[in-house]
């Protein structure tokens, strides 16, 4: 069976250093890795839209900052199907029919939905795409015969979701989807980057990100400005390292060679810590280390963005067949999610027979 | 502003005289009156998928039943587009996007699905697809910009769902749908007739409908099997007419000018009734008039469901010429809809331009 990844992000807004190490720098590494036949990575702006339907000019400004992102970070068209989701009428299609396979109290245990229903405050007015957006989430991921779904552990439940609806199409229908997997990062703390005010989440209304699309002076400030331990007040003060997010920044980003280069003092990020714990060690030290370190990992990536954004056009044109593409595929799982569920009526001559000959040998 | 009809059926089964008079006929009548611009006329199997899911071939067998019942009516392909809900992807991409437009509290005020649940004892176990119909309805009616959708006093809680989810749109994307209108049938007791044992609704798992398509024999054996007044046991008691189910199939089938031909001893139903309230009137010779009635009525539709059953594959290429008039149609509106909500990206020039210049000035 070929290896097929599915993955994306929603166009709400540029992508920041959070989604970098928690999905966008493993994706990469798995497209070069050489391992999958085909990966899918879609712009999710039908999905963007169940909660935007009131600002769609958001969702639509955003789609080409996400897209830049992704080249930026060295997703390859050549490699990696780039493709908008909205442009993928087959898979509302798909959606329509899952949604006959799960039932409304099935969807409100959700636990993503239920915790992303809070978050929003929307309690009794859900949207109802928002609430059936699991159900859309599997025909993304059926649409292609992903067997592979690169996500984050909160995504679980999702994956649940669709793993129960392709069984049930299976069952019902006979074989016909694929069963995918999840995918999860290795890394524990690249799993969600708090933002540089130190609050859990990184959002755009907080302003406490930093973009991958950030100038270079635009990160050294955002970092120089980071939110620390509050407690330590004076160099010589033993500082606190855990859920400090300069330390938790660091965890994802140094690696022991960035010591060597930018901070000799020390042979790796433990002593530094250990150091920082102990008392001595100022903030603005570690700080302008951090900063080193992760200019280091944004610069190429930030010369990249320049150079795509030199040619905007092109970055639809590389959209556009990334579509066409994606389509080609999704319409050809539907025609056997419809053939499996014998809706292909005109095409199927057997029960156009069966029929007339019924009907004549009833006379 | 041209004036179209949107209206169809489930086809779970062949169609009875209950669809008979309480919507084909008057369909047929609209149809004939060339007071429409267009009329489309929905076998609606995807809606019956909802709550068919796990019996995709009951709903594959009957969608020539209720074609052939649609012409052996009076439905003219040549004056009405029948088509195959199914067959219109268009529709789902439709019901997506107004999915964000309505929240789950409000679906589940909608009181035709709270009593249509309770009718199918779905309690907490509803199909999402089910739940969600009332907007999957709504885009079979803006897909074809429907003025008038005819239907019965209990699906005016449809179209009410319908007519917000149109001003809903209108108002976040710009004046795109047409706000339809609910045409009730000029008759009350058309409405809903009860099922030859006298319970509420005709219903196929109770065995007590008179189909369009039944034989003669078998028409008259129903008839004279009919649940009367259970009171009235010798001819010379009184009977009761109200709630009688023989003498509601008369108010709905009988006109003066069958008492003439077929019982000249009353003038009108009225004196009929009222011979039978003091007593007197056996129900044979009722039930024998009602069949005498009945029959004048079915007997053309039978003969034209014979020819037409004679090309079963000529059915087929109406109904696949319908849809794909339909289909057109409906292209048309998603294209509308897509323009207003501007995610039409890759036609989008003043998007491209207006981005690449962003960007341009942004270095």
């Amino acid at each position: 069976m070929s290896k097929v990844i599915l993955t994306g992000d929603r166009p709400t807004g540029p992508l920041h250093v959070g989604h970098y190490v928690g999905s966008l720098k493993r994706r990469v590494e798995l497209q070069n890795s050489g391992e999958y036949d085909k990966i899918f990575i879609m712009i999710a702006d039908a999905q963007a839209l169940t909660d935007n339907a009131d600002n769609p000019e958001k969702v639509r400004q955003n789609i080409i900052e996400v897209a830049l992102d992704y080249l930026s970070c060295g997703l390859d068209p050549a490699k990696s199907t780039l493709f908008i989701q909205s442009q993928i009428p087959e898979l509302c299609e798909l959606s329509f029919y899952y949604m006959n396979l799960v039932t409304v109290s099935r969807l409100q245990r959700n636990p993503t939905v239920k915790s992303e229903i809070q978050m929003r405050n929307f309690e009794t007015s859900i949207p109802v795409g928002f609430f059936t957006y699991p159900i859309s989430q599997a025909a993304d991921i059926t649409a292609f015969h992903a067997t592979t779904v690169p996500v984050g552990e909160d995504q679980a439940p999702m994956i649940e979701q669709t793993k129960e609806i392709v069984h049930k199409f299976n069952s019902v229908y006979g074989e016909t989807l694929t069963d995918p997997n999840i995918l999860l990062p290795d890394n524990k703390v690249c799993l969600r980057l708090p933002g540089i005010d130190g609050k859990a989440k990184m959002s755009k209304s907080l302003n406490n990100c930093i973009y991958l699309s950030d100038s270079e002076a635009d990160v050294k400030q955002k970092i120089m400005s980071m939110f620390t331990d509050p407690g330590h007040l004076r160099v010589q003060d033993p500082g606190k390292v855990e859920g400090n997010p300069v330390f938790i920044y660091l965890e994802a980003f140094c690696r022991d060679e960035h010591f060597e280069r930018y901070c000799p003092d020390y042979q790796n990020l433990q002593e530094m810590e250990d150091h920082y714990a102990r008392g001595g060690l100022g903030d603005v030290k570690v700080k302008k280390f951090l900063n080193n370190v992760m200019q280091e990992e944004l610069e190429p990536i930030r010369k990249r963005r320049k150079e795509f954004e030199k040619d905007i056009p092109e970055i639809y044109r590389i959209l556009k067949e990334g579509s066409e593409a994606a389509e080609a595929e999704a319409a050809r799982t539907l025609s056997e999610v419809k053939n499996a569920m014998k809706i292909n009526y005109f095409e199927d001559q057997a029960l156009i027979q069966e029929q007339a000959e019924r009907f004549a040998s009833d006379k």
